[in-house]
């Protein structure tokens, strides 16, 4: 096994000079005012060990890294129909775009575009009859962090700037693609979007698709093997936006990010990584995040590849 | 000067077999109960002649013909400064789509797409306090019938079936496009197209845009006859959604049309012509109604070309 | 009769200050080298009155103005079956592309963008033994400029830089929308590209178009009076790339324009109007040139509207 | 390791009722004449067993899986310098698209898609003395089979259809992103298009990829570990067309297909595994020998997830 301790400190103080480089979202306060500056990066094997370094405890809004979660449970709930309402290929678009969506009949090219996540979320709140505490519940488990909790404000804001989502729950819904009311999917949206974990929490709450679909800590059966495996290839294909070819090609393994600056990566039966750090790219991923991950697979010489 | 009431005689027993070749619109029932072998004609002439055959004096949705009037308004309103935020080019795409405002960034290129007359209710909203008794006085008094009135069964069901207008308003604003709350400007947007005219209605009610901008019979200015000019303009190459070069090239006139089954005409410094029939041809235009207008080129041989 | 002499001469002195702010077109040394200073204009009146100022006798590259006579040719050949292969709507993006051909499966959106002309160049091809000897007799006859003719540097540097519209013509014969050979089609559209006229020319030789088809000076029908309209009723939707509406809104007549700086206007049954500036404004139009339009419909209170 | 031959003999039954249900690709005669019921699979591991089934020696035209070997002379030649003129993001458009090629100026998506292939083949072109040479001995000593060869006739065919493909030569050339001749550059790609090759060769041939980019039998090292490990990567997200989603999702490994029918997969540090079955299925793979690879690694329980 290679020394991720020593790893994860030498990508620390490497990827220094990056930290000021990105951009940080800032469409809403609360994510606007998080310091550009912090670095965090945590590692869990399949047998429970945790390695960490710099900010790796400090708890950030996940954004579409939740988005993992929600397609989590909507395979729980209907399996394979869940791909009547939504496809598996990259978008080749920017993660917001309205326009291959009218030009395919309002069917989301993917659950982790944000019109494929409204489709994912209405599929979770039709399903359950407290899909906020089932959620939630699922995320506590598979952290193995009982108090991890939303940020009502993040969730406020991103309502109150939110034409953008508005407007793809709307398209979709023209075309029938969307079953509950828009406010309630919306609000389910941004709840989950609002969730806050840190680098330790993701690489604990990953862990179950490194592991056939099983959470080592709680015993739970999350998903079958089988599912399991195809997040995986989801996260490869469509994870890190119109970067996933770049990601795959740079990575080398199943990663999902968020525009909190959170990315997380899978390496399948060995283990899961997190990385944190606010300054975005050009693509929407973090900038520093990224180029961690990169260095970690470089280093370790694990890749899926 | 062409024998008006023969041509529209011939014209009423021409279009007879074309009654039932088109579909009516559905997307709301108000729409698709009107029985579709209904056909109507009036033409008004600039010294005030009034010449009509057919269901010529039966009321019907306006629909996207109240955009010629809520374009009227903002421009009396803020005048040129309307450009800054609507374009004044054709469209090239379906009349409701979200691709082109993408690409060009919430900025709809002309006030007769969807997305343009949002914008354009929007600047209405704006200026006045009272923007739906403004739009109805207005058309009140250019059609001289001081009863005309809405349909508020159709601005309901338009509001419960309108979600690709709430996408559209929704994807504007998140461009900053759109100043007043979105339901404001939707609600007021479903009212104008509750509008109900008749052919008499329409031809006497666009009879200023024929006459430098002024109304005969109340002789309001309504506006410049530069404004009023440039209003043509824009029907002509956008007024009849993507069959806009189509109409200009068969029917050679100024036009104005709506999913109602209702195409106004306007022949500077002569008439106004107004057709209704409630079957729709493939790009949304009234399919006896356009017909209707073409033969009444032909036959007079008047054109603006 | 407004005194038209006086109206040139005072367009000419308030365009002045413009000529320097277009950009010449660069994409062949011949445009390039052209004095972006030069500014011509000519009226011809139906009753054949010849109006000019600045540099009306002078020659320019004619460019796309050229495809206003290879659709007069096109429909003199094969009349309204040209609509089959080219359609009449304007296009709602730049006047090359590739995208709106492919969403339409290789049916130019009218003869004016670029893949458009290629198909009624192959329509002229496919129709006569010398189609070269036919454009120019035409355009010479209508003109009635006996020695008007081509600029064979200009289309060998087009051909030499021909690769988009070498794209365009590949891309249209793969939907089987080409007949002849892709070199014949591009030579030829090179060669109408490369015709040299003045704006005395092109005023003389649009004339036809405002007259009903028939040239006054030869007495030639070019073309029936229902052509005519129709071919002016696609110039002012489809004639100015993708400012038409721009241009309907502003100068408010028919038009075409070419980006050699010319740009030509019909007022039907009144008279035809040139203008020339090489500076091109961001469509691709002559800036000056279109200027001068604008003040000229001003200034006469001319227009269609 | 799993009973090989078994579990490609039982796949080779199970797939009978599908040979009839693609469509064999018919836009070149010498392709269309392929008899559909056709189909062989081989695997090869890494430590060089062979495994067959079917017509796992019968030669087909490879088409697009050659793209995966000129990205590998490019790279052998120009290194990461190659991502300058060519991206590696899926293209989420049909596969020889040039709307997203309009929209980012020239640069292909990826090398996989035609017009990436096309500036990959530039590159090939403009590196080394005899391209055919090479690549014909690069594919022989990969395969151990040193007779395989072209077929002129499939080539020619190609060049007498490849409309489509000169639009996007000549559509990249106007964006500056080809340096040789147009003409050279595409009979280069007709002849890669033209190699026929057999599912042995396929599966011997794309071994290196399994290999850290080492060829087991000659001992060459065609790419560094890390070339390898990335041409993995890309034929991941990129490698199947617009399905490659699908394809992740479905058979958890890279793979690379052909309009010919055939499909190579890789599992890193195993095996590579080729299918080979003519008709195609609506995305342009192979309907059977997709489905026969899905079985392949649903039966072994590899997968690199």
């Amino acid at each position: 096994m290679p020394d991720y301790q020593t790893i994860l400190d030498e990508i620390r103080d490497e990827v220094q000079p990056l930290l000021t480089r990105g951009a940080v979202a800032n469409y809403i306060p609360r994510l606007a005012d998080v310091p550009r500056e912090k670095f965090g990066m945590a590692v869990v094997t399949l047998d429970g060990q945790l390695f960490q370094t710099g900010d790796a405890t400090e708890g950030f809004s996940v954004q579409s890294i939740s988005k993992v979660y929600t397609l989590t449970l909507a395979l729980q709930s209907i399996g394979d129909r869940l791909w009547q309402r939504v496809g598996r290929e990259p978008s080749g678009n920017a993660f917001n775009s309205l326009v291959q969506l009218e030009l395919e009949n309002g069917l989301p090219r993917n659950p982790f575009i944000n019109a494929g996540a409204l489709v994912v979320a209405d599929v979770v709140l039709a399903t359950r009859d407290d899909p906020r505490a089932r959620l939630l519940d699922t995320i506590r488990r598979c952290s193995a962090n009982p108090i991890l909790h939303d940020d009502p404000q993040v969730a406020l804001s991103e309502k109150a700037h939110g034409f953008r989502n508005a407007a793809l729950a709307n398209f979709i819904r023209s075309f029938g693609n969307l079953e509950n009311a828009i406010d309630e999917v919306l609000d389910f949206y941004f709840y989950q979007c609002s969730l806050v974990m840190s680098c330790v929490d993701l690489a604990r709450g990953f862990l179950f698709l490194a592991n056939q679909g099983r959470c080592p800590w709680s015993g739970d059966t999350v998903l079958s093997p089988d599912q399991a495996k195809r997040i995986n290839a989801l996260m490869l294909t469509c994870g890190t936006y119109d970067a996933a070819g770049d990601f795959a090609y740079h990575v080398g393994i199943p990663g999902k990010s968020g525009v909190g600056g959170g990315i997380v990566g899978v390496i399948p039966n060995r283990l899961a990584v997190a990385a944190w750090s606010p300054g975005l790219n050009a693509k929407g991923n973090s900038l520093a995040g990224s180029e961690a991950l990169e260095r970690f697979t470089s280093k370790t010489g694990l890749s899926i590849f």
